[in-house]
């Protein structure tokens, strides 16, 4: 097929597509329907789906589609990144979850912003751009909302694998916050859980001398990371920040000192630290009290300095909606702390007002507007 | 029926007597069959038997006994107190735990230090005291190894509503350490639990300003309550000390700021402090940090300084056996922490070595030797 017969084929609107997609019930993990779903929209197109099924029980097994339309040799890359599971629904929503409902100007469904809408804004993005102006790819995971141990990280390697390493990422995240187009993510925060533990001996509350209470140091070494002051920020970033999320003794006998205390912190870090650094801290911090710790990273800080990139999606969002997008690093972690290692990576999307609340809803304009920023960021990328 | 008609009456040895308690299942809270024991034990000795069933689920119903023999008006009241509960046996007994067997030297079965032993010498103690000396007293609950929240509690008012009031009071715990007669109790520690909680508001770790975390205010509550010296001690007991026994958050998200944290204290104090007073204290403290916190007093402390009493207990053992008891405070509750207010009370009692545990047993010869300990000691106090 020509780049030609390509640009005329069309599979339907913004609002259409995202209907199809949250058609399909997808709670995390994802497989199955909604990735023919998506599949049935970009092969007429003229994309390749690479469909593959990641991981074991328990966080997996994952679906996963690398959709990639190739451009001419020598011709930049483009992806968009994105994941097609949902949050659970949970209880009264006003309509069927995943049977979408148009109702005045909104679209309601689980997953409308977050993010089977911006997939759907990106496959209309893409049907009427010529084959010939740049390769196209689609980086779509069933596990962003679950532990996502199988999900982007199992597209990483199948995508180095075959070696289309895409030059600039966009990812779909709901990323406006009071109005489509005003924020924008070129970072986030790095995530560390570390589990706190302390052993002592067991005994009787009126023999303390013949037992080792293990809560006095594990209160010590809290009271010690809890003053810790880990940076004033950065340019781009806010100060890091630890929290303790949780304490456990589980000692139901009140006249018995406990033979073990634990707790978990949860640290959110910018890019003056490493996880494995905040490990190392933490663990000294833990031993000089007797205890021990146990780091687990959830991601990496990323960053994508404010340049090029960032440039031409606040030109593009400007230009079609006449907002100027705020260029921000706050906020939880996305699947762009596996992306980064890819190629720069900015995170760009629909108003997460909605997210993973019942009654999840889009303004059905937004989406049509969505997928003309899309288009007009996809073109000033491939010029 | 003359008091030399009863002085003639006999029951049987502590070891047989000790026996037939011990044969009647009476895991704490105890009802039935080993009040009749007692009470065919006593009757005959012409005592009578006040027996009633005080409290509700779900810390009671519990059996409790008053048994008097009143001797002539103007002499002494002696009163023996004790429990015919016994703590549940659990597994890997070389015998049936309430199938008492004799086995070389010893006598086997649960209850046979704590305290069915200590009831049967007392019972075989009184049998051969004239009723003219003095008024005997039994005051025996069916819940002291369980919350006690009905057992010597109801028999104090009762024994008060019935005017009977006694002079002092000896109850049967096993005092003894190493060999019977070493250790008398003149004393125990107060106990209070108390429960701490800080509320906060439960938010995402991604975005704290949002949140307020409960568990750093609860941590530094924590430090300052582990670090308060409480006293040194006092002529009579060790010092009050401070005991964290649990943590409680609960909380599995390890992106979420919990919304409430909670911990326990238990306070073993001497007679420096009271338990509201120590309830105070914390509280002020808890209060200072943001929280709350909830004391339960298990008991007061209570001291029957060395004098009459003790000189007594501590000549009827070394003229009886030889041993000269040391006269100590240390150790946990026990119904004496209620007695106290009755009259002057001192523990006294067998060897508590397999106390609570499986192949609980006591030496025949300790039982023998015991009910001349204790007639001395009543006869003592008569004269």
């Amino acid at each position: 097929m020509s780049s030609a017969a390509m640009g005329d084929a069309t599979v339907g609107s913004a609002v259409d597509l995202a209907e199809r997609l949250m058609a399909c019930e997808s709670v995390t993990p994802a497989r199955g329907a909604v990735f023919d779903a998506l599949a049935e929209m970009l092969e007429p197109l003229g994309f390749t789906c690479h469909r593959f099924i990641s991981g074991e029980a328990p966080d997996g097994p994952v679906e996963n589609c690398f959709a990639l339309r190739k451009g001419p040799e020598g011709t930049p890359h483009f992806a968009f990144a994105g994941h097609l599971d949902v949050v659970p629904p949970g209880e009264g929503w006003h309509s069927a979850p995943f049977l979408p409902e148009r109702r005045g100007d909104l679209l309601y469904g689980r997953g409308a912003v977050d993010m089977k809408g911006a997939i759907a804004a990106m496959a209309a993005a893409v049907q009427d751009i010529p084959q010939d102006a740049g390769s196209i790819s689609f980086i779509i995971t069933g596990d962003e909302e679950g532990p996502a141990t199988y999900g982007t990280r199992a597209l990483i390697d199948f995508i180095r694998e075959q070696g289309d390493i895409p030059d600039l990422c966009l990812v779909g995240e709901p990323t406006s916050v009071n109005r489509l187009g005003d924020m924008m993510k070129i970072g986030r925060r790095g995530s560390v859980n570390i589990w706190l533990e302390v052993e002592g001996v067991q005994g009787h509350v009126a023999y303390p001398h013949l037992a080792d209470n293990p809560v006095p140091k594990l209160v010590a070494m809290l009271a010690e990371l809890e003053a810790l002051h880990l940076d004033n920020g950065t340019e781009w970033f806010q100060a890091s920040n630890l929290e303790i999320t949780d304490l456990e003794v589980g000692n139901p006998a009140h006249n018995v000192i406990p033979g073990k205390a634990k707790a978990r912190i949860s640290i959110r870090f910018n890019t003056t630290y490493s996880g494995a650094k905040l490990g190392e801290m933490v663990s000294a911090i833990a031993e000089k009290h007797g205890g021990t710790a146990r780091p687990v990273i959830s991601g990496e800080p990323f960053l994508t300095p404010p340049g090029d990139f960032s440039h031409i999606i606040a030109e593009s969002v400007e230009a079609e909606i006449g907002v100027v997008p705020e260029a921000s690093t706050s906020g939880g972690t996305s699947d762009a702390r596996f992306l980064k290692d890819l190629c720069p990576v900015i995170e760009f999307g629909l108003v997460n007002a909605t997210m993973h609340k019942r009654d999840e809803a889009v303004a059905m304009e937004d989406l049509l507007a969505l997928a003309r920023i899309y288009r007009r960021i996809t073109m000033a990328v491939f010029s």
